[in-house]
């Protein structure tokens, strides 16, 4: 509604109604898009979006209750979203690869229907309206049942809810990489409906012209943003379509594919990382372990012959892991089949580019960037503090809401004693509105004078609540001291830490 | 459309659009209803669908795949139902009886949610629209999730799918009962949920009037028809509700249940009638079970009084088989609970009251009754047959369309020519049409000038498929001693069997 300039406009109508907005808005359930800043990107960058799957089912922990309850969004359907079976797409699983002088095939394999939702997603005031599809599996009508006469037909039809778990709940790991095949499934699950309806597109706009050389303009029309290395099977799978489908030679497919696809490093935590053992990728899929291992080679052969007799450099760069049972390096695979590389914060950059991948920036430096990872002010200022954008609106104007950068003419206002004055009543409304939410949804009584320190994240130790707990002490301690020992403080802190629960969508 | 007299503007309208309405019918997923006559009569009276499950799937037997393929109907949703989910309701399964004095109490249950799809279903040309409520199963948000800490959440979400297994499959039994636990569960669920809709709305229309003397006027506003035993569990149920929960004495709450009830009876085969092991009713719906013996006390009771000392006949008439393991025999328990039980046919009705349920009959001969099981001559007629009915409304006028009986009016025409000429052109007509049908999907070339002698019903002793083959045998041997022996018949006949899939909707 704020992008659509319609939010006055609803208020109104839904007032006039005898409802109340923010009523209406509180009983919608939110998207399950996760808990973090992988989420929060996906949830801004609609584009990003193309690579989801539509999960049913969240994890919230809910206070009051003090047990966990499924978060079911879609339990009363979605009104946003619009199914659209006219653009269902199948994706493969296991089965085996068949070697002729055609080339590869990838066959007798097992097949689930990508079913897509769209929903559109207005832009701010500028006439765009995108689409975000996300994707729900479907068992295909024969799934499992070519056989029922010498079983269970009853059995064999339940069976087919096996095919459709790909698409039933969100893995609620933080930053920890489990190793499951349904995980992988639901990867490489989105990936191929997602890139199929890619190349759908991408040859409409190519109308008239075909075979291999037109691909030759992929990059330019299609650009590809990995999120974390989830979506890493995308660069295997492109490549499948390329050389097996289409029938490209491999290097004009690979050449095509690196300016195709950027990676986002979102953790180094080196738990966090995906790992994904070979004997999984073996029995999944098979091809696209085939066409891993050719990247490898000549990846390897680049390095061998740059950094000729350093076996440990080519076995730290490696995209597949030796020790302990054979694994593939998910990020190395992301940053050899992109042409840009980028961590979300300024020293989180320089970690990937000087520590963890530095064999990498050492290769290729000019492929490692930075983009901080921010948020949007239309959400988190207009939306989430309506009083603060609307005193900064009549202060210096609407224009920062698509230009952030405005903001800096508020630095003429740092000594305006009205301003400050506004910008402290803002903040004093906010406060009472906040603790009025604590009383009610979690019966907490705070002392509105005080300060509040309000840290909202899952638990987490690389979450460093601990850090803010030694930081809240310390200030304590700071305006202590500034006062005779024994009186009290005039200044008290109000520190509060709760699990944000999801990413708001 | 007919209901509505809006066929001819719909064809109009949407022939305008540059389609073609019969191939838009086509397109469409007939509603899996089953096969015979259970499915056409619950299709053609729709109060009665309201004792459905909405199943996803049923079976359909494709020929020219020679593979079974499921049948999906909503796989692409479906456009003239309306989820409701703000009547959802909780149906319980499992648990135990508590006593207490203030009467029984079953706890410790699992819950599953029904959700309501309504359908509505216009009469013909009579401004009224009945509507269809049809169960879809839903897991509960805290489903097995309670303890998922100590296991697997993925495990524990994934699990809630068994939950809904209960609305995914159609029994495909051709008169065969088969004493599933699954099957169980789904009959007991529509029968849950519809109950306690019925008995909300009955509630709403008595506003202001409580307590147990307000159900007096129950079976006035309320006609269940069971439609064979599959729905029995309803008598059991209204009594738990009457009793456990609403607080009536139990003879009231059994007077009011049996003037509420009336059960049709669709077979006599022995193999089909359902009789459920007591020990899965214990596990399943223990107070059912409990409610059943005390019916079959009291029914037990009036016979002994009535037949002093005929212990046969109250083992032959009690609800529960001893013989082997102990069984519930729902064909008696719809009996007992009902004020009215009729068969689909003269011939059937006398099997079930001099035979089948003699003893019954003997007991209470009024409750005996036929009601022959026909069609409805607007899908039957003006839909299936749009020729004829033309002809037919040209001859006598369209009041026969209501008011079957006006076909009479016919029988004037019996010498009448150019009627007779019409009608063997009408017959003409749908052969031709008929034949290019089986050429176009089966690949089958038929004489057009050959008799029709069609069967269409899935393979099964009891329809009778053989005898029929006999008497085409007969006819072909009676024409042919008409004429000279070695001579060709000049008739030909061309019978045709095949496999009726489904009831359409």
């Amino acid at each position: 509604m704020i992008n659509l300039g319609l939010q006055n406009a609803c208020d109104e109508a839904i007032y006039q109604l005898g409802l109340d907005m923010e009523d209406l808005e509180e009983m919608e359930e939110d998207a399950g898009l996760g808990n973090g800043g992988l989420g929060r990107l996906a949830g801004t960058v609609p584009r990003s979006m193309f690579l989801s799957v539509r999960v049913c089912w969240a994890a919230v922990g809910s206070p009051e209750q003090e047990v966990e309850e499924a978060d079911d969004w879609l339990r009363h359907g979605n009104p946003w979203e619009k199914a659209r079976p006219e653009y269902m797409l199948p994706v493969h699983f296991y089965g085996r690869v068949e070697e002729s002088k055609e080339g590869s095939r990838w066959v007798d394999t097992q097949v689930v229907l990508a079913m897509p939702y769209d929903t559109p997603i207005p832009g701010y005031m500028n006439n765009t309206v995108n689409t975000m599809r996300l994707w729900s599996a479907r068992a295909p009508n024969d799934f499992n049942l070519k056989d029922f006469n010498v079983g269970d037909y009853i059995q064999a039809v339940l069976d087919r809810n096996l095919a459709e778990n790909i698409s039933r709940v969100l893995y609620p790991n933080d930053n920890f990489f489990e190793g499951k095949e349904l995980r992988l499934k639901q990867e490489y699950f989105v990936v191929a409906a997602t890139l199929q309806d890619i190349i759908r597109r991408f040859k409409i706009s190519k109308k008239g012209s075909t075979g291999p050389e037109s691909f030759d303009s992929f990059p330019e029309k299609v650009a590809i943003q990995l999120n974390d290395t989830h979506p890493a099977m995308a660069i295997p799978e492109l490549m499948r379509v390329f050389v097996d489908v289409e029938k490209l030679d491999w290097d004009t497919a690979w050449a095509i594919t690196k300016r195709t696809f950027a990676y986002t490093n979102h953790t180094v935590l080196p738990e966090a990382l995906e790992r994904w053992p070979v004997g999984l990728l073996e029995t999944l899929l098979p091809r696209h372990l085939q066409i891993i291992y050719r990247i490898n080679q000549g990846h390897l052969d680049g390095i061998g012959a740059l950094f000729p007799g350093d076996l440990d450099r080519i076995r730290r760069m490696s995209l597949i892991e030796e020790d302990g049972g054979k694994r593939v390096n998910m990020a190395h695979l992301c940053i050899v089949g992109s042409h840009a590389v980028n961590g979300v914060a300024e020293i989180h950059s320089n970690i990937i580019k000087n520590d963890v991948f530095r064999d990498f920036s050492e290769l290729e430096p000019d492929k490692f960037q930075n983009k901080t990872n921010g948020i949007t002010p239309r959400r988190w200022l207009l939306l989430c503090n309506p009083g603060l954008a609307e005193l900064i609106a009549e202060a210096i104007g609407e224009g920062y809401v698509k230009d952030l950068s405005q903001l800096q003419k508020l630095n003429e206002l740092v000594n305006d004693d009205a301003f400050i004055r506004d910008v402290s009543n803002v903040k004093q409304d906010n406060k009472v509105k906040f603790s009025q939410y604590l009383e009610k949804e979690y019966k907490v009584n705070i002392n509105l004078s005080s300060m509040f320190d309000v840290h909202v994240k899952r638990i987490h130790e690389y979450k460093r609540q601990l850090l803010n707990c030694l930081h809240i002490i310390t200030m304590y301690n700071r305006t202590s001291s500034s006062f005779p020992r024994g009186s009290l403080s005039p200044i008290q802190t109000t520190a509060l830490y709760t699990e944000c629960t999801k990413t708001p969508s």
